[in-house]
């Protein structure tokens, strides 16, 4: 990877980071909690996805080799507890920014996995995961349902931008164009998912026939 | 290890995937998900326990290396949502083939962490985590009670492979035996439990003498 | 670090594991589960915290290195259950311990991650996340309201020492004052907390204008 796109991903990864963090400090307003709660819901849905990318392909986690990430999580945790109020009211741009922080982390994931050496299996996996692991880990710490309960289209547009950009870079494209491509397609399919209230078709269990709740009861 | 050894478990690796895969699905079947959430709960439950495994025991995760695993589970998940409605009404068959692959995989755990230099405490502990951490990923995600808030014997048989097989490893055993041993002693233990419908005794906490709900609750 | 430091610590850490074990054993009899159950619970809570530290500084897990805080573990969870009854009647001790434990493993954390080279911003977090995150698995597979979702000080006690004790270390004071000094600001505010019902003021919300519940509904 040569230098200046290094740099830019650096900084759009701290985009991305302030969306995510944003999203967590939400989920501490709607529990008002304290502000230790706003931060602690900001760097764990800011830095979570990255940080199990980076645990599982074996690389340094980003945060401990280079903190920036962290701060930039902590100081968005606190300017929405003091902001909450007027974020709520604008609720739908941070929704547009997320799409946007998705968007980016699952073409940046992509291509950390690949940078490591990571075939486009494994590239796609590690795309969707940066993608959606923060946010999973903050519904579930947060009690709410998470991103994979819904049907929104959110996973499946972070796999589509990652796929996308893995391919391309599998093909031989210019690293630089499948990354564009990658972020267009994840973004121009959330976008429109939310504007047009699109959300994936549910599958539909026959009456009767639903396997038991609670997977392995031995008794009945 | 010698090489057709290797080659069994990664065959029996497989056969475990698609067993936790098709538990993974069900739970995306029960709670009506896309086919995305098919996938990731398939993808999760499949490859989460011995995900964790491998960190724990600073090796390459083992997916990322070959991801042939993740692949297989996508096509269980898959397979399972076009399929569900066919399962389900032999849900009975489901249990047998997670009893298969949970005993399959404590022995397996145990087996790698001992190769990787582990003693028998840790090994054991990996036999079992790798057996039940991937469904207690899918529990806590699918919003489920995990087994180990059930009283199943399945953790129990787990523990029983495994330390049935690191206690032959220890005292000279053959390997093979040891594993195999391992593999009936889990196995066995598992049926006999869903057959004959046994549960662990539950303790019973003295009424009026509970401790508080929340654990740490400044206030009363 | 020399030598009978690290004895001490590892001794700290022994009295540590037994109280975040306790409590981890009391939620198992909370929900009347088996004997594994206060097994799991117990481990878990114990080691967690200390595992994913480990794990996110890049270092040999410390107990799959040297597995004795997982028998002190599994011997305190297994004392638990058969003298829950009491402990229960006796559950001010319990926070009590509790307290010890967690002002001394975040400043604990904290030491390890500045041994490892770690940055102030990082040991600080890796004091938090070895205080805490034992505790917020535990609640979370529990099913019970984990710390962050609560206004205790908590997080709060153990913030203050990990970062008193990465501050004064950082301007170049003993690690053993430095530790100590850390220890007693987390140990002092948590006790203090407890006693005077102190808890963290909330964030409220104004009315009528909350961030929708789960976040990212495409259809209202």
């Amino acid at each position: 990877m040569d230098l200046p796109i290094a740099q830019l991903l650096v900084a759009l990864d701290v985009i991305a980071a302030i969306s995510f963090a944003a999203t967590g400090a939400l989920v501490a307003s709607r529990k008002e909690l304290d502000i230790l709660g706003f931060v602690w819901f900001g760097v764990i849905t800011g830095v979570g996805g990255g940080t199990l990318r980076d645990l599982l392909l074996g690389l340094p986690v980003f945060w401990v080799e280079e903190p920036a990430t962290v701060l930039v999580c902590l100081a968005t945790a606190i300017a929405v507890h003091f902001a909450a109020h007027l974020i709520e009211y604008r609720y739908r741009y941070i929704l547009w920014l997320d799409a946007f922080g998705m968007a980016l982390v699952s073409v940046v994931g992509t291509l950390k996995a690949l940078d490591a050496g990571a075939g486009v299996t494994v590239a796609i996996a590690m795309g969707v995961v940066t993608a959606n692991v923060g946010g999973i880990i903050r519904d579930t710490l947060g009690q709410e349902p998470s991103v994979i309960l819904r049907r929104e289209i959110y996973v499946a547009a972070s796999m589509l931008g990652a796929a996308a950009c893995a391919a391309l870079v599998g093909i031989g494209a210019d690293r630089e164009a499948a990354a564009l491509a990658g972020f267009g397609a994840a973004f121009t399919l959330r976008i429109l998912a939310l504007w047009r209230g699109w959300s994936m078709p549910a599958y539909r269990s026959r009456p009767g026939r639903k396997n038991p709740p609670t997977g392995f009861e031995t008794r009945p």
